[in-house]
Formats: C-alpha cells, structure tokens, sequence
C-alpha cells in the first residue's frame, strides 16, 4: 500500500490514529520538500481539532528528530542533563541553574530559543553579554560542553529540521496552540541534545504561555511520556508564573539579576526555584543519591561560589567578557530611568505577569514579530513584589527606557498591571506539582 | 485595522463568523497570489470543522465569482437560465433538457464539467461527438448562445478563477466534504452565467456524490439560499440516484440515448426527469404562465421533434457533426461486446449505482483521477431496470469494451452490483422532494 500525504491528512481529518510509518513519511516528505506546505498546513489544522494520542505525539516527535543530527555525548565521562521551560516573564533560571548543576559535575548541553510576545529567552539574555555567541557549530559547541562542563546555544540548521519548519509555518497558519503540536515540536529538540535526563519547567498561570492549568498540566504529562517513551529520565515541575520571576525583565538587566543570585544576592522566589530546579536535574541524572542530598549539592555551589565561576568560565569559553562577573556595569545599560510610583497605600494584591512582559515588549525588550530586533539595555526592575507593603508616593517599579516612542503606553499598562489592596493575598507555593 | 489571513484563520479555527470583508480580503489575495496555498489549506480545514453560516457561504461565494468575469448576457432577448446538477450515474439530463428547453424560448448557457470517479460529466459525453467544441472563448459562447439559443462549454479561466484554484487545492488536502465549500464552488461558477434562474438537481442516494440523504438536502438549501441571496429564481428538485439513469452509463452511449429520448424513444426515467426539469426551468424563468403549463410545452418540444432539432443545431455551431442525430452509427463504437446474464429467475432488486460507475471508470468510461484520459465508446448498456423480471440465463446488461486489460474487475464489480430476489422492491418516484 503506497502511503500517500493527501489520504494521511484524511485519516487524521476524520479522527483516525495515525501509524507510526504514516508519520514517519508526512514528516520525512515535509523535509525533503516531497511533501508541500499546504498539505502540512491542513495536517496541522487536522490535529488542532482532532489531537492526537501518546503514540502518534510520541512518533511526531521522534520522526521530526530524526530529520536532522542527535548529538552523541557518550564520549562525555558523566551524566548529561537540560532544562526546558515553557517561557515566562523574568525567567531567567537557565542562567543560574545551568552553572550550578555543571558545577556539581554533570554536563548541561543546553539549546535554547529567542524570546516573543512577552516571554522573553534564553539567547537573547546570553547576547547582551558583550561578545557572547550563541551560533555555534555542533562542533564548538562540544568543545565548550568538554571543557567547561555546559554550553548554551541555539537551535543549529541540523537539529530537527522538519520542527523548525513545521513552527514556522504554524506561526502563519493559526496552527500554535495544539498541544500534541506544542509538545512534539518542544520534545524534537531536547530529544536532540544527547541527553540522559530532562527536566521540564511547565508554568502555569497569568503569564505562562497556556494560561489553563489543567492545559498546562497536560502538556507536562505528555512531553514527560514522551522522553520517557525515548527512554530518558523526565520530571516536570508545574511552576507559578503568576507575577515576573525575580525583580527584573529585560536581558541585561536579567543578566544582572542572574549575577546577583549566583553570589547570594538574588530574590528569594528566584534563588528557590533556580535551586530546586538544579537538585531535579542532579537527582534525575543520577548525580546525587536522593533529591535531598541534591539541593544541598546544589546550595552549597552557590554558597562557594562554584556557580558563579562556571558561568564566567562558559562567558569566556563562547567569546563573552568573563569580567561582567564582576563588574555588572560593562552590561548594555539604558539611557534614562522612570519611575512608576504607588497611588494608595496597601499591600501589593497582584503584578499581571502577561501585562508586565507586554510592556517589556514595548520598550523593546522583547519581539512582537519574529523578525523585531531588541534592545539589550532596555526592561523593567520591580521595586514591589506581591505581598509587599506599599504607601502612597513609594516606587512600585523602574523603567529602563532608550527609545521613548512607546514609553507612555508601557507605562499605562504597568500601571494596570500593579494592583495595590488592603491585604495581602494568601501565599502559594512557586512549585505547584510535580509530574515525577 | 489591518485585515491579515491568519488572523482570520484563527476567528474560524476559534469558532467565529467571519464577516464580508474577511472573506473578501482572503479571496481576492488568494486569487492573486497574497495569501499563499498553505493558509487557504489551513482556512479550508478549518472550515471543514468548524461549517460556515448562511452569510459567510454567501460572500465567499460571490467574491469567488468576483475574482473572474460575470457573464453580462442581458443584450440577450429573453430569460437566462440553466441546470446543474450534482452528478450521477448515466445522468445525461442535460443533453436533452438544455435543447428542449431553448426550443421553448429561454437562452442557456451551460457552463459544465468532466466526470471524476464513478460520476460522468457532461463535456465528455460531448466530447464523444466527432468534432464537438466545448472549449470555446467567452465571446463564441455568447455567439452560439445568440444565434442557437443554447452553448454548452466548460469554465473558462475567466470564470471563477479563485474557485478553480482552491478546488484543486483542495483535493489535495482532503478538504473537498465540507458543505460551504460545496454549495459556494458550485454557485461561484453558476452565479458567474449571467442566469435569471438556475434549477438545481440535487442527486439522492447509492450514486450521489453525498450518500446522505440530509447532506444532499442541506447542501441543496445552502445553494438555493446563496443564489436567493444573489437576486436569482432558484429551485432544488431532490432526485434519486439509487440506480443508472436510462439505460446507458459511458459517453458516446449517452449521447445515442439522449438522441433517441428526444426522438420519444426513451428510457421512461430519463425522459419524465428531463421533462419535469425543463419544465421548471421554464417555469422559472418567467417563460410559462405556470409549472404545470411549462410541463406542457416541455412535452410538445419533445413530441413535435423541436428539441432535437435545437440539438442539432448546436452540435452544428460547435463544431461537431449534426449528422450524429440522425446517424448514431458516426458515434464512436466499441470493439467488443460482452453480455452478463442472470444466474438466477426473479426481479431485479437493485442497481448499485456507485458501482455501476466505478466499473464503467475501469472500463475507460470514466476518470481516475483529474488527467486520466478517458475512452468515449465504451460503457455499460441495461438490459433490465430495477424491478424488471429475469429469467436465468437472460442478459441483464451488456458491457461495451476497447481494452480488455480490466474487463475482467469490472465484470466481477457488475456481477456484484445486480441483485435479483423474489419480489421487487416498492416504487419510488424519482423527484423525492422539491425546494422552491
């Protein structure tokens, strides 16, 4: 039986399970080109409306996988584990967490993606670092992974072709948010990385990017099944994104923050969650005998300043100036500051973490379009977080602003975006669940 | 507000009614070439599950008739108006009704299509006239129309061009069952003729193209309501198709009975439903004072032989040669006969009409796919009709073959698709149901 795209997209169309050979063509077609982009088009409009089952996600991810390389690291002499997340406003735990688990002796061969809309990435954090590179070849990359113990790029052209060009165009084919889609496409890519372990930050509330907890929920369960269907270690820790993530958005001055956390001086909720994240990785990894023992490998990286040095190290490794560690003033920095002030007294009730990176975005921070170039210097620095004490005239926020074309409707919507109230609303724990 | 394709992809994928302007705005940068094959894929799936309401069918109909020509024919004295139908087995209504009706004064213009699959198609069966032309230009059309009264020619690029390009489009993205996208295709190209009033026959049953008696029915309303919407007379008769039409399914076969029908020599069935479909053309057209005075003058067009005359006439206009009707014996014949007898004594129970088809698509009667060259002599003549006594051994059909490469299958397929029993079923009249 000849398999044929067009009765493929049928199958699918009229809620069929598709077998592991049909994808396997549609997506193999869809890289050399045999297979065109009107037909992957309806097969992803297909799959919004009739999903799919673990073994069809479980076969689209690895079929857009094999498109293009799998890094081998068996070479490496020790565990190899990444962090995923599904993008937030101020997160920038991979910087922290990246040195502190490399310090503790497993290797993190991290790639990652750009910031849109008002999530912001990992590379574009890395690029405001003067001479930082994120492009390199497999190769270098591990040649930076062998000596340093971690290394932090972006997606090449040979890692999971057929993802990168399935993502694209379901930018312009409405065809995002299906979360087989979402999830295959997440999975092609770390599945790449070589890994023996993964662990998957999913964060769920205003800010995340499914703002549904059951949603997200779902999708941690079915990226976790899928690695371990690849036979991977696989955790996923479902997290608050209810207001930024630390005090900072914007890449330098997250940077920064990141610096900061690394000798001891970081905000509490972000110092917890980068730490908890590290001991999931060691643990998962086999590099601790129990999570336990994990955190307190991983606090003490921090405590001795191991951490700090292993982010200098993979600085200087990929063509960074390793002295940003010690001097954060060589970091891009805006031209002016604005402060926004509270109009009341009270307790701060909520930060509205998907206004906060919009207006992020507005001062060119973060990308409204693929194609937007950023400002590194540009964001925003909270002086109040939720369940603070605030009285009226106090500051509630900086803004970092070069260009000031759209300062006044950022800072209409972070007006919005702060509430001030009688009281403080009850405290949640950042780590929601845990899908272990 | 800027009108963009994947916003409107993402209103209908989300369930939204898209308004006039979408519509139009994705259509005519369809036509154009703005709005790229993949998003019109995405649209059209998304349509598939989502439907379309009355309004939205309309507009996509008329801006798919806007991207081309609209037929001006009111230059013309006299009402306009055509049939169409959904295509069936043996349907050769057209060749009989278009000329009786001309004799009777209406002009119509008939722009039809070829056979796909188990379903013939009117410009073969044209075709098989030696000589016939039915690729002439939009102003031969209008000169044949002129001086005959009738022009059958099949949609030229002027016509409709953003509907030929999304049928295609669609067939190879399984997105050719939707409804909207039915009704709005088949309307683009009729509103296109310049019609006062059109006639829909709107086939039920084994050998429709929507097997589902409800489909057929709410596809039938959908196109009566978007040519309503257009300030057209429009009505849908609602005929079965649970056995061949006449007695001959494959094309110079039609042609020869559609000649003889017009002689008053033939097949009861095909006759009454020529008869009562021309009748309400006039009808509605305003050229009878009413249906059952149109049926009338049908009747007299047949018997005085004006019908046949108009026939000729435009075979002769067209190129083709007007001899055929009154020497069949200058239409294409097969090499070969080969007659299937009953194996049983009793009545003919069924004529499986789907069947009937694809055997004649074996034999080279019929299309495979779109560039499938076809064979004009061959086909399938019946011996006997549903509900006709057999005795063993008596011919039930005749098969008339070229190629006896796949003779055998489609044998083997009528064999199946005769069923003789003890009684024969109830009668059913041919017109089910009228909407007007």
């Amino acid at each position: 039986m000849t398999l044929r795209a067009v009765d493929i997209i049928q199958r699918k169309r009229d809620g069929a399970e598709l077998g592991v050979d049909e994808i396997r063509f549609f997506i193999d077609g869809y890289a050399s080109g045999a297979v065109p982009d009107y037909q992957a088009a309806a097969l992803a409009m297909a799959v919004f409306f009739r999903g799919m089952t673990a073994a069809e996600i479980g076969a689209l991810c690895e079929s857009m996988m094999r498109t293009g390389e799998v890094l081998d690291l068996s070479d490496l002499p020790g565990p190899k584990v990444d962090k995923h997340s599904t993008g937030g406003v101020g997160d920038k735990t991979s910087l922290i967490l990246a040195p502190l688990a490399a310090a503790c002796g497993v290797y993190v061969p991290m790639i990652s993606g750009r910031g849109l809309g008002h999530t912001g990435g990992t590379l574009d954090k890395l690029e405001s670092i003067p001479g930082f590179q994120v492009r390199l070849s497999l190769s270098e990359f591990r040649r930076v992974l062998r000596s340093t113990g971690l290394g932090l790029i972006g997606q090449t052209p040979e890692i999971a072709p057929a993802d990168r060009k399935l993502y694209a165009l379901r930018d312009v084919t409405s065809t995002v948010e299906s979360l087989p889609l979402i999830a295959a496409s997440i999975m092609s890519k770390k599945m790449a990385e070589g890994l023996d372990a993964l662990v998957l930050d999913v964060k769920v509330g205003d800010g995340a990017f499914l703002t549904k907890y059951e949603d997200s929920k779902a999708l941690a369960q079915t990226m976790v099944s899928i690695g371990r269907g690849m036979g991977k270690k696989v955790a996923a820790l479902l997290t608050g994104m209810d207001q930024p993530l630390g005090r900072t958005v914007g890449n330098a001055l997250e940077v920064v923050e990141s610096i900061e956390t690394l000798k001891g001086r970081g905000p509490r909720d972000l110092e917890s969650l980068s730490l908890e994240l590290t001991a999931w990785m060691l643990s998962l990894a086999g590099a601790s005998p129990s999570l336990e023992a994990a955190r307190g490998q991983a606090r003490e990286a921090l405590r001795s300043g191991a951490g700090l040095r292993k982010l200098q190290e993979v600085i200087e490794a990929q063509g960074g100036d390793p002295r940003v560690c010690d001097d954060t003033g060589l970091l891009p920095r805006a031209r002016e500051t604005v402060e926004l002030r509270a109009d009341a007294d009270g307790r701060v009730t909520a930060i509205r973490c998907r206004a906060v990176g919009h207006a992020g975005m507005l001062l060119g921070a973060g990308r409204e379009t693929l194609d937007s170039r950023i400002d590194p210097a540009v964001g925003i620095v909270l002086s109040k977080k939720v369940g603070d004490l605030v009285v009226q005239g106090e500051p509630l926020l900086t803004v970092h602003v070069d260009d000031r074309g759209r300062l006044d409707d950022a800072l209409a919507i972070l007006r919005e975006a702060v509430a001030i109230g009688p009281e403080a609303p009850p405290a949640v724990p950042l780590v929601r669940e845990v899908i272990a």
